[in-house]
């Protein structure tokens, strides 16, 4: 997606060969328009796909989430990191170690919010590890949905989350790869 | 607002006297469409007040926010309270007790993206008893910023929150002001 590989190369900052700080337009600080572009993208891509329901991961899943629902015409769940007191009924929840912030988290979804006919677009910012993705799918399988597909806005295609998800045979559009960060330049997969 | 008064009295559960859950649409799953006709009105509402930047907190206040931006044609800055590997420069940083979560955090903005020329719009999906508000309001006063107001999705008139604001002066604006939770039942101010 040529506005997204533009805004990545002119505001994204490469922290390390590993990070990349999408501070200015993803994950901080938020560019609506570009984020109506990004939901529009995925609404295209997944558009005859039966999908009924959205799943991202709090917080910057949200917005990217947000507008593809908004085009779909379908509601958005967020898996929430943080217990509640008002998120007290029963839920599918699964583990996820995150790399960049280096903690161990429990991530849940209301059981209420997720039926056996359900079919699931996961819509993330970011794929690396993979290890949000394969929670929000053992979330999926746990009330017996069915996941349609991985919407992703930006993947590192060096580290290994696409690569296993492939390999499980899930559908994967990613808006922006990533090949490397060597170097501190962005270089995108062709 | 009808179509968010007409939704809470619909999906909306009253878990108490103080507590009203809106997990249905506004805070774990959510309703996009609904989320562009709250956009539209705050838009609306703050059309001619000069607003260069939105400001919310993670996570149920972004939707709202972002749907905001996206009509008024400017950025949104989410708060956020967990610090990041990608966070790492100059913060303007305030702390909040949360009364749903029963937990103080700190909340934080990348100096980078708020400057004194700044007239912010505050978004929120709650007002209750102001915490989280004032948090904002500190924060947007640290970089030298103004407050232009705030966008309120659901206030808790019965609570402290909107009297303290008006009597600081601030203009806010809620699109549900609930008077009441007595008796399981949700009673909106007139």
């Amino acid at each position: 997606m040529e506005a997204l590989h533009k805004k990545i190369r002119e505001e994204g900052i490469v922290l390390s060969d590993q990070v990349l700080k999408v501070d200015a337009f993803l994950n901080h600080q938020i560019d609506p328009v570009l984020m109506q572009q990004i939901g529009d993208e995925f609404a295209t891509l997944f558009a005859n796909s039966g999908i009924t329901k959205i799943v991202t991961i709090e917080a910057s899943g949200i917005a990217p989430a947000v507008m593809t629902g908004l085009k779909l015409g379908i509601p958005v769940i967020f898996a929430r990191k943080h217990q509640s007191l008002t998120l007290t009924e029963n839920l599918f929840s699964a583990s996820v170690y995150s790399f960049t912030k280096q903690t161990e988290s429990t991530i849940a979804i209301s059981t209420r919010h997720l039926t056996s006919s359900d079919r699931v677009l996961i819509i993330d910012d970011f794929l690396a590890n993979g290890k949000a993705s394969q929670a929000l799918i053992s979330i999926i399988k746990q009330a017996g949905a069915t996941v349609a597909g991985l919407g992703i806005v930006i993947e590192k295609s060096f580290q290994g989350g696409r690569a296993e998800l492939d390999t499980q045979g899930y559908r994967v559009e990613s808006l922006a790869r990533v090949k490397s960060l060597n170097g501190g330049v962005v270089t995108f997969v062709d």
